[in-house]
């Protein structure tokens, strides 16, 4: 059996290693467009922040090997054709024409694998083509960031704040350089967060000393002696040395369609749950193909090195007589940022309305562990509920603290279909260093059983700006004296009575107006709002999040 | 409406916390008999290890009230009355018989709520009553053995390698003291992990400086003077001035036996899923009441934390005139123990095979973060998969790195009823920080479905030992020049082949001989199986889990 792969990176890789482990007699060859096979491009941005000493360090095993061509013809008896470009595909005669040192030749398929990956998206900016503006999508341009900066780059201008504009945002950070953030959307990784959550990671940043500007569309990258120095956005000038264009990726899909196979609406590569394109003999997986979102039903591109990993697999499994299934994602997706983590599963409140989906939304702050152990760090958890299913479609979460866990279990939840009532009795695994005695995970869940039963009635921070605009609302803060004095909202609309002396002063609430209870976490104005309804309060709401939400 | 609750634990106020906060209008009166109610008990070992300072510390709310009475009384309008002890329900009258400050009285209620807890259950050993024998249940047991440990106490033992044996042991560690810690059971943590998981946690509290004794049951306990001077087990005389016992608990369920109710086959309290007694009027939670094992279906007791607030929320809503349900555990628990995590969910093999389970397990270390990435730490994982239905049933987690998030999530899994197919499937998240491209959870999982499907065939480190003892066995050793040197099985009967050079070096290999191969954690001797099963190789084994499981 002749195995061609056209596609150096986790998918084509990973397929062919599965391939060799199940036959020990196929033909396997590689074709790599690119200098490095197998190279973990997510480790990028910590190779340039310094984390990370070599770039070699991102192509080796677990134990210290190279994945280069000699490894893989020694370990796995895989060729490895780098510098080699896959010019066309022939499905009649089975075979796939390349272009090596010039010189072209042909390789015969039984089966052939398409891991063409993807390239960054560059938006067509006037001057993007300049000296200095770079991608951080391969060692290459990580090398060139690196002598920009030894050759005195201070200035750094981040197109983009996905979680790759974000990573590169730190890494340029640790090199003591200036940094600034652009992106067009009114928030930083939109395709994850929500705004409320979103603000969370942006004010992170600015206290980390990274200027973060949102709602803005860059204009102009201008340029003297064909080098970049400065971005143009809304009109401002944003001095820079380098630019990073993170600004999303775009399917390398052409070779495929060249061959006829079917292209899905995307633009990616379409494939069936066997990750078999529209014909047979043809495989595909990772960046150039489309998956299937779990939660809405639709064909989405998932660029990640843990789907292309494990799609690599499948393909892999099929092509040896087996029957794997890719069944899709829910786009979990995780990124650090300086002390913080942000991560999200499922959709999120713009995803849910675009898929027409019926929702209410949830936030609550909560420690990481017991709040008494050492350490312990307030997180900030969202959740998107279906209605009428009460199933959890979608979770955010943000915060110093363990967020990567918690987001783990709710992705496992989300894909096992459990509604809020399900979440809120998972036997989670506690001890003080862990966990509080009741995870966020299980407290969300509570606080979202609280919201459909009619419990309380809860509003964001947005929505509570406003009407401390507009209209004539009191806000009823009731935390210590201490917490008050530190932190609070400024306004003459504030009463504040500590929740232990609520019972006794609610006569110093007026009872004609609409009442916003705000506390720290949410917790208290919870049960500050349970007194008030208790005594008979008719127009109470809670701030969801509490202060912690608060900016 | 009247409640009582009898027991201040986390059962009994959470289920009157939540009466309150639906109802403003219900009387409800807490019954303690200790000094203090909402103690965070499980805190006790890091108050002890000097990591909490207060012991008040562990009845605070998340921002620093102290739940005592008046707080209870303030916040919530709940009586609490500490130092009372409830003495008899009469069920037909509907009343509850107490003794405060040593005269008797009597509570009406309309809801009753039994949250008695356990006690330690201590073993009849000879001198068991000695001062100085404490059970760290309580802030006054761990108050003593500070005491003990300022008047010059040097030696301690622990009876009991559970969980709170183990917390206990690095607690009086980190006092300075020389602590023995003596386990009936063949292994620590029987109650969690298989013996090959638990022998790795034994190794690191030997490291840490701690007597591990296995297998030994403990005799006597020799006092001096009434005073605690040592603990004889097997013949031998372990010298301390502090003794923790530490052998699990015994629920408190004599009060509602003697009222008639239903008592279950553990001894505790018999409840539906509605958290109701054999009683529609009484409610009971916590560690007084048994559960159900949702893996096994079997009755059991789960005396956790986490549980009773759960259990307690459950109740409060049903009283409420809710139907909540709590419907089980799978048994989830956690431990820290020095820089190790160690944890598990479902059950482990001795738990499948008295419930006549048919399984198969497998076990895998892995990098918790990329490997790359700086703190990235092996942790070695175990699954008990059932066989046909092919769904996860249990999982064990041991190491230095992030084990909590791992468990976490296989025991979402478990609880979902997931297979190991859709295990390997998961979306789960990952940047470089967090997991490797493939989560160990997926990496796990795949070595699982590898060995379903025959494509390796495993041995555990006790097998091979026995193995390399009794047999004319060849064990091939795939790892490098440098971890050859560093540590290896020290045996005749080892080949050392470096995986790279093994496709050439096939014919030092012999053919007529079992061959079992080993690298650092199964991988590369996967790999390796491969491609010797391929050369015609019949008889070929894996040391599972590789010479992390070497000891």
């Amino acid at each position: 059996m002749n195995v061609v792969v056209i596609g150096g990176g986790a998918a084509g890789l990973k397929a062919a290693s599965r391939i060799r482990r199940k036959d020990g007699d196929a033909s396997i060859t590689v074709v790599e467009a690119g200098k490095y096979v197998s190279l973990g491009r997510c480790g990028l941005p910590y190779y340039v922040g310094g984390l990370v000493h070599e770039v070699d360090n991102l192509r080796e095993t677990t134990y210290g090997a190279v994945r280069d061509e000699a490894y893989f013809k020694k370990l796995k008896n895989i060729d490895v054709l780098t510098e080699t470009v896959a010019t066309e595909i022939d499905r009649s005669r089975k075979t796939v024409k390349i272009v090596r040192n010039g010189s072209e030749d042909e390789l015969n398929y039984d089966y052939l694998v398409i891991a063409t990956g993807a390239r960054p998206a560059k938006p067509p900016i006037e001057g993007i083509e300049a000296e200095g503006v770079v991608t951080l999508t391969s060692a290459e341009e990580a090398e060139k960031i690196i002598e920009m900066w030894e050759e005195g780059a201070e200035k750094a201008v981040v197109i983009g704040a996905g979680f790759i504009g974000l990573e590169s945002a730190e890494a340029l950070k640790n090199l003591d350089m200036e940094v600034t953030v652009i992106e067009m959307m009114d928030r930083v990784a939109p395709a994850m967060l929500d705004r409320e959550m979103a603000v969370l990671v942006e004010n992170h940043l600015r206290e980390k000393g990274v200027n973060v500007v949102t709602s803005t569309r860059v204009e102009k990258i201008v340029s003297q002696d064909d080098k970049v120095r400065a971005v143009i956005a809304n009109g401002k000038e944003y001095p820079a040395d380098v630019v990073v264009v993170a600004t999303g990726i775009k399917p390398n899909s052409e070779l495929a369609e060249k061959a006829g196979l079917k292209i899905g609406e995307t633009g990616a590569i379409w494939v069936d749950e066997y990750m078999r394109t529209s014909d047979e003999s043809i495989y595909a997986g990772g960046d150039c193909v489309e998956t299937t979102c779990l939660v809405t039903g639709k064909k989405i591109i998932a660029p990640f090195g843990d789907v292309a990993n494990k799609q690599g697999r499948v393909i892999g499994e099929n092509i040896t007589g087996g029957r794997a299934v890719f069944p899709g994602v829910i786009r979990t997706a995780i990124f650090k940022v300086f002390d913080f983590t942000a991560a999200s599963a499922g959709v999120n409140e713009q995803m849910a309305k675009e898929a027409g989906l019926d929702y209410f939304t949830v936030i609550a702050p909560s420690p990481d562990r017991a709040h008494y152990y050492p350490q312990a760090n307030y997180i900030r958890l969202k959740l998107i509920v279906e209605k009428g299913s009460w199933r959890v479609i979608g979770a955010q979460g943000v915060g110093m603290g363990e967020v990567a866990k918690r987001i783990d279990v709710l992705s496992t939840a989300i894909q096992a279909g459990m509604t809020i009532d399900q979440l809120a009795n998972l036997d989670l695994a506690y001890a003080p260093p862990y966990s509080p005695a009741l995870d966020p995970v299980i407290t969300i869940a509570n606080v979202a059983m609280n919201k459909r039963d009619g419990l309380f009635e809860g509003i964001n921070v947005f929505e509570l700006k406003e009407k401390l605009e507009k209209e004539d609302i009191v806000i009823l803060d009731v935390r210590s004296e201490e917490e008050f004095k530190t932190r609070r909202i400024e306004s003459e609309k504030v009463i504040h009575i500590p929740i232990l002396e609520l019972r006794e002063r609610l006569d110093e609430i007026p009872r004609d107006k609409e009442i916003v209870v705000v506390c720290a976490i949410g917790l208290r104005s919870f049960e500050a709002s349970r007194i008030l309804k208790h005594a008979g309060f008719e127009k109470v709401k809670i701030l969801e999040g509490g202060m912690a939400f608060w900016f």
